[in-house]
C-alpha cells in the first residue's frame, strides 16, 4: 500500500523558513511526510488490521446494499441515503456506469450493511447514549459492516470510504482489513456561533457533512447572542424581526431549523441549541421590551441595557413560554443554557435590583442574583424534560444543579482547565471540555498539534472521576469568521479534535497523525470542502474554488 | 449620506470578548463603526471633496464613454473592457435595461473618460514610473474622468464605483464629489508563492481582480522555489516535468504565463517574477542535472544537494539561457533575482568547493562565494537589459550593484527593518518594504490594524533618502496557504497595506479607516471576492460560497 500513497500524496519537508522571517516564533517541531500503515484513516478506529492483499473496485459493479440477516431494509431512508453518499465519495466524477462490465476475480463486488439489533434507531435522533460502535470486514466476495444500530453503520460507512484509494493506474482499490471500532468519548462536539455573523444554511450543512466525516455527532448551534437573533421564533417573532441583522435574508425560520436538524440526523449528529442567558443577551433586548435590566447613570436610566432582568416575574413568564418553545423545536434531549460571563456592572447600577438584593439578604454579592435567576431558569426548563448543559461559572458560582447537569470547561489555561475538571467530576457531576479547541484562536503553524495533544482525561482525579468527562467540542466563535473563512479556518484544525476525542488514548503518535491528517484533509478537498493545507503540498484533486 | 451608510452596514461594537477567553493576548483596541465622511473610498484618494447633493444612476440610463476630447477611443480595448467591467460591478445582478425609461432630472446619465496625453499607453504595459494620477468629477450632466494615460483612468473609475451607494429603496446613487488623486508610492505589491503550495490560475487572476480594487500596481510572483517548480520553461523544459508536483496539473504553462500577465496588464497591474538563486533552488536539480551542488558527508557525497553550485562554468551558461528566456516572457523591466537565505552547510562539506575557495583568495568566509556567483547572475541579467531587484541579504553582503538596483527589506522587528532602510538609501539605492507584512503570519483580532500603522518611511534619514523608498509589499508565503484558504486570508488584511502604499502620509486616523475598511470588504464580498471579516457584523450581500 505504501506505493499509491507515495503516488497520492507526495510532500516535500524542507528546511526553508521564508514565510516566517527571523527572531521567530515558537514552532511545532518540523514533521515529515512517511506513509501511514493505516493508510488515511482518521479518526483512528480502535482496531485496525490492514493487510497487503488488494482488492479493485469498479463504479460499474460495486454495490452496498442491506445484508440479508440486516434488521434494517429498503424503508430506512438514513441508511438508502446514505449507500447513495458513500457510493458518490467513493467513485466522484465516475459518471458513466457499464452494467456488462464482468468482474475481475480480485473484485470486490459488495459491501453489505448489517444492522443486528432489533431496534434498529433508522427513524430516532442520535442521543449521547447512542452505540456507535460498528465491525468491519473488508474481504471477498463481500465486505460486511456489521452495527447494533444504524449510528455505527454510519461510521463504518465512512470508515470504509476512507480505505478506497487509487492505484498508480487510478483504479479504485481497497485492501484485506478488519475493523472493531467505537468512541472513547460520547460527545464529540463542534460549536459554530450564528450570531457574531449570521452563517448561511450551505455554510452549516457543508460543516455537517464535514463533521461527518471527522465522526463527530455533536453540532452544538451557539445561535443567538448579542450582536444578533437570527432564530425565528414562533412565539415571540418580534425577537428575530428585531434582533436580527436582517429580519428577512438574516434568520433561520423554522423550516431552516428542521431542515439542519434532519440533516443533521442523517449523518448521526445530534443538535444541541444553545441560548445563552442572562448574559449575552442585548439582542433578545430589542424584540422584547422590559427583558434587560435598565442601567442607571447616577439616578437616572442611562437608555442601555444590562443582563436579563432577574426580579421580574415577566422574565420568567417569558422564558417559560420560550424554552417551551425551543424544547419542542429542537428534538435533542439536551439544551445549552449558557450562563457564562454575567457582567455585574449594569444590575450594580439600578435601584430596584439594589433594593431587591436586599431584600433576599444577597449583601453585595451579585453572583448570588445570577444564580437564583440560573436556579429558577432551570426549574423552568426542568419542566420540560430537557437535560442542560452549562458553562462552568454556573458551577463555580455555587447554584444547585440537577446530577444530571452537564459542566462545559471553557476558561484558562492547561493549568487551570484540568484543576476545573478536577473539582467539577469531584462534585460527581459531567463535564466537557473545550478549553484547548477554542479553534477560533489562531496562530502561525501548525497549531492543530497543539489541540491533538490536549487529553479531556487528563487531570488528576479517580477513574470513577475520569469517567464523568462525556467528551468536548471544538469551538469556533464568530468573531472574525462567516462564510468567507468559516470553512478553511475550522477544518482539518478541528479534525484533530475529532480523533482525540474518538481514538483510543493511547493514540497520540504526532508523527504518525500527520501522515494520515495529510491525505484526510485531501480527501477532504477531493469531497469539495476548502479545508485547509498543513504544509507545503500538493492533492491530487485540488480544490476547485478560489 | 450617513442614512445610507448606517442602511447598508450596521457594525454592532460590544464588549463581549467570548471568543478570546481569559488570560488573553494584547489586542487591539475595540474600535466602533460609524460612517466617514469619506464613506467606503480605499484606499482614500490625495484630495476628496463629497457634498450631500445626490444623483441617480439607472442601469438602463447610465453609461461610460469616452470623453469626445478624449486621446483614446473605441480602440483601446484596454478601457472599453473597464467600462464594462465596472458597469458590472455597480450593476450587479440587474439584468433587465429597458431603453425607453426617462432620465430623472436628478439622474447621472454619464460618466466621460478624458484621456489628455497624446501617448495614452493603452497598449503598453505599466511600468514603475508610469503617471497613476487622475481628476474625477462628479456633477450633472456628466461626470468627468480626466487622466494623463490609461492607468489614471483604470483608478478613477474604481473610485468612481466605490462612490455608488444604494439608498434606502436600494436605488443606486452618487453624491457631487470632486477629487484629485495619486499614488503616494510607485510601486505598490502583493507577492504570492506558488512553490510551496500550486495556486490554480483562476485564484490567481481573482486576486488580480482584487489588487486592481485596491490599487496595487505590482504582483510579486513567486513563481518557483525548493518544494516545486511549476513554470514550465520552454528552453528547459525537465525543469518542470520532473519540479513541479505534478507534470500537467501543476504547471503554468507559457499560455497560463501570458494570460496572467495580459489580465493583469488590463488592470494596470505589472507582473515581476522571481527567480530565486542561488538558495531555495531544490526543485532546480531535479530537471537540470549538475546545477546543485553535492553535499558531503566525510568523503563522500551524500546524495543530497545544496544551493546551486557557483564553481561550474555550466551553471552560468543555464544561467544565461534560462533568465534570457525568462526575460522575453516577462516584459517588466524588473526581474526579482531573491538571494535570501542562502545555507552554506553544504557548500562547506564539498571539497571542490573547499578548493574553489581556496584558489580565490576566500579564506572561511563563505557570503564571498555566494557574492561571486551573485556577482555573475548579475552581469548575466544586465546583458537582458533588465533591472533587478534583490532580497536584503545580497545588499547585506557587500555584493556590488548596479546604481539603480531595487533592494527589498523582509528581515526584522521594526527597529532592525528600520535600520536596513536607513542604511540602504544611505547608500543610494532605492529600496521596498515588506517586513511588517508577512501576511502569512497570522493572529487572533484586528493585526490590519498593525499592517496600517506601518509607514515605508519611518526611519532616520534625509529627504532624499526617503525619497528612495519606491513603495512596498504584501506577501503571503505559501506554506499553510493555497486555494482553499488564500484569498481569505489576504483579504482584507492586504487592503490595510493598499492604503498605506497609495494615501497621503497624514491618512493615519485608525477609526475612519476602520469605517471605510469595513464597507470596503463588504464591497469585495459582493463582487465575488470572500474577504474575511473585521468584527462581528454583516453585509448587506452576503458571500454566496461556502
Amino acid at each position: 500500500m505504501s506505493a499509491l500513497l507515495e503516488l497520492t500524496f507526495v510532500l516535500l519537508a524542507l528546511a526553508s523558513c521564508r514565510g516566517l522571517q527571523d527572531g521567530g516564533i515558537d514552532e511545532e517541531p518540523e514533521l515529515v511526510f512517511q506513509p501511514s500503515k493505516f493508510g488515511s484513516l482518521w479518526p483512528l478506529p480502535q482496531k485496525v488490521q490492514i493487510s497487503e492483499v488488494s482488492f479493485k473496485l469498479s463504479p460499474s459493479n460495486f454495490q452496498i446494499s442491506d445484508a440479508k440477516e440486516s434488521r434494517s431494509g429498503s424503508s430506512c431512508s438514513l441508511l438508502q441515503l446514505a449507500y447513495r453518499r458513500y457510493y458518490d465519495y467513493m467513485f466522484e466524477g465516475v459518471k458513466k456506469v457499464d452494467r456488462s462490465v464482468r468482474a475481475d476475480p480480485t473484485e470486490l463486488l459488495e459491501l453489505q450493511v448489517w444492522i443486528t439489533s432489533p431496534d434498529t434507531e433508522c427513524d430516532s435522533y442520535p442521543t449521547v447514549s447512542s452505540d456507535e460502535s460498528y465491525e468491519l470486514s473488508v474481504d471477498q466476495p463481500v465486505a460486511v459492516l456489521k452495527a447494533p444500530k444504524v449510528w455505527g453503520a454510519l461510521h463504518g460507512l465512512e470508515t470504509f470510504s476512507q480505505l478506497v484509494y487509487e492505484d498508480e493506474y487510478g483504479a479504485k482499490s481497497i485492501n484485506y482489513t478488519t475493523i472493531s471500532d467505537f468512541p472513547r468519548f460520547a460527545h464529540r462536539g463542534v460549536l459554530l456561533d450564528t450570531s457574531r455573523h449570521f452563517l448561511p444554511i450551505k455554510v452549516i450543512l457543508a460543516n455537517l457533512e464535514t463533521m461527518a466525516m471527522n465522526k463527530f455527532n455533536v453540532f452544538h448551534w451557539h445561535i443567538v447572542d448579542d450582536p444578533s437573533f437570527p432564530y425565528l421564533s414562533k412565539t415571540f417573532p418580534e425577537l428575530s424581526r428585531k434582533g436580527a441583522y436582517h429580519p428577512y435574508t438574516h434568520v433561520y425560520t423554522p423550516a431552516d431549523v428542521k431542515m439542519v436538524i434532519e440533516f443533521a440526523r442523517l449523518r448521526g449528529i445530534r443538535v444541541v441549541s444553545e441560548f445563552d442567558t442572562p448574559g449575552h443577551t442585548q439582542s433578545w433586548g430589542k424584540g422584547q421590551p422590559n427583558l434587560l435590566t435598565p442601567c442607571y447613570s447616577g439616578s437616572k436610566p442611562s437608555g442601555t441595557f444590562g443582563p436579563v432582568n432577574p426580579i421580574l416575574n415577566t422574565t420568567y413568564d417569558f422564558m417559560r413560554k420560550f424554552f417551551k418553545e425551543v424544547s419542542s423545536v429542537f428534538p435533542d434531549s439536551y439544551i445549552h443554557l449558557g450562563g457564562d460571563e454575567v457582567d455585574f456592572t449594569c444590575w450594580k447600577s439600578n435601584p430596584d435590583i439594589q433594593k431587591f438584593m436586599e431584600q433576599q439578604g444577597f449583601g453585595k454579592d451579585y453572583s448570588k442574583l445570577e444564580s437564583f435567576y440560573i436556579q429558577r431558569l432551570l426549574d423552568i426548563v426542568t419542566t420540560t424534560n430537557k437535560g442542560y448543559i452549562i458553562w462552568q461559572e454556573v458551577f463555580d458560582n455555587g447554584v444547585k444543579l440537577k446530577p444530571d447537569t452537564i459542566i462545559h470547561v471553557w476558561k484558562g489555561n492547561q493549568e487551570k482547565y484540568q484543576l476545573e475538571m478536577a473539582n467539577i467530576t469531584s462534585a460527581g457531576y459531567q463535564t466537557l471540555l473545550s478549553s484547548p479547541w477554542y479553534l477560533n484562536r489562531i496562530a502561525y503553524g501548525q497549531d492543530w498539534q497543539g489541540h491533538y495533544r490536549a487529553d479531556p482525561q487528563d487531570f488528576k482525579g479517580t477513574e470513577e472521576q475520569k469517567k464523568l468527562v462525556i467528551g468536548g467540542e471544538a469551538c469556533l466563535w464568530g468573531e472574525y469568521v462567516d462564510a468567507t473563512n468559516l470553512t478553511p479556518r475550522l477544518w482539518p484544525r478541528a479534525s484533530a479534535v475529532a480523533e482525540r476525542l474518538w481514538s483510543a488514548k493511547e493514540v497520540t503518535d504526532i508523527s504518525d497523525a500527520y501522515s494520515r491528517l495529510s491525505v484526510h484533509r485531501c480527501r477532504l478537498v477531493e469531497r469539495g470542502i476548502p479545508a485547509e493545507p498543513l504544509s507545503p503540498s500538493f492533492c491530487p484533486h485540488e480544490y476547485k474554488g478560489i
